[in-house]
């Protein structure tokens, strides 16, 4: 369930189509057209985190996951996940997230000085994977001031505006965004599969739920109700 | 008139004082201790534009001007300065701005339309210098989408708010900020009165008027009335 199209067979333009290795199983790969690459993409081409850095993932659904194995693999210090959903506690360690935030009924204030106390100052990368414009603005002001970056990977509701003061930029952070994790379809893609096949990056776990085109619409619910992380559609 | 503070005497921490060669002329090096140093390191510290890249100024005061010389000396390929007032054209051209745009009465959506057509796409930089929280919108959606970055130096009024859709930013844009160029003082002041010594950028014509303490009002009138670029104030 995400957005990638699937079909047996399909009209492309040729520089849309990527060769990845033949020994890559198709039901795990194809989290990788989508979700995977955006959010470890978001680490290593848009954010470059390196080894040290503390990182904020705000929203540990199947995007904040990625983003949370990225910046593993990246050598980040503290990777801190952000949700008000409390079971998705267990989720984020399991990918190396080592602080967890429940930020359910906390103010934008509050959880912005709950990071600034626990990174000493505010992360040197945030990242939303929430799509919800005022996340977006919590993200960029935890942040820490003079070099921190937030980067807006969630995709947010049509005519919505991410707002702050100029002050919060003027001293220092940076606002940027990504789509498909700053990739290059046609040469990173196979590289991403590389990563999986080769045990850098961890798929499996992700994929809650395997079904038939019949049960497509259990895999909508199941996301809708949190319950899922990423649903594959086989037929 | 600026935000430098002017007396015979004070008393400051150590680490705020810069030693500066003693060819230097204080009636003209004293600008450096504010406007110069804040346009001219916005354009090499904070964006450090390089040779080619195209360059929009919004707002052609005591700090776009600097920005203007700034993209000059960094080899930028096209200068657009934009302002409401029509007589800042000439004083953007003496300092290197290629091309005007009297945005007096335009909308946000047209100045835009006209800065993405002049520059075939977007600019790779763009500065406010202008503090108006509008403006800085503009200046970010006049960037060129992948990879064109806004800089925001004015100062906005207090609980003013920037605001654009994420998109602007998940396409590619960064916005930023920048506080005195992301200069430090000890070490970049003293350089800033070497370009300026050894001619790399223009100052006194940027000083339009001289006075002496019983005028300085005078010196706020002119500022406020867009008659000035710079006042001086010797004592």
């Amino acid at each position: 369930m995400g957005c990638s199209t699937f079909s047996n067979f399909t009209v492309l333009p040729e520089i849309a189509v990527a060769k990845i290795r033949e020994d890559a199983p198709f039901q795990s790969s194809c989290y990788i057209g989508c979700g995977v690459t955006t959010g470890v993409g978001a680490v290593i081409n848009t954010a470059k985190v390196q080894v040290g850095d503390n990182v904020v993932v705000f929203g540990l659904g199947g995007i904040g996951l990625n983003v949370i194995q990225g910046a593993r693999l990246a050598g980040a210090n503290r990777i801190i996940g952000v949700d008000i959903n409390p079971d998705r506690e267990e989720w984020g360690r399991k990918f190396g997230m080592t602080e967890f935030l429940n930020s359910k009924g906390m103010s934008r204030e509050d959880v912005v000085a709950a990071i600034v106390q626990m990174t000493d100052g505010g992360a040197d990368y945030t990242f939303d994977a929430t799509g919800n414009t005022e996340v977006m603005r919590t993200a960029l002001e935890a942040c820490h001031r003079g070099w921190g970056t937030s980067i807006i990977i969630g995709v947010a509701e049509a005519g919505k505006e991410i707002a702050t003061r100029p002050f919060q930029l003027v001293t220092g952070r940076n606002w940027r965004g990504t789509a498909f994790g700053g990739a290059k379809g046609r040469t990173d893609v196979p590289k991403i599969v590389d990563m999986y096949m080769t045990g850098k990056i961890e798929i499996d776990p992700m994929i809650t739920h395997v079904m038939g085109l019949e049960e497509i619409n259990k895999g909508f619910d199941l996301m809708h109700a949190g319950e899922s992380i990423r649903s594959v559609v086989v037929y």
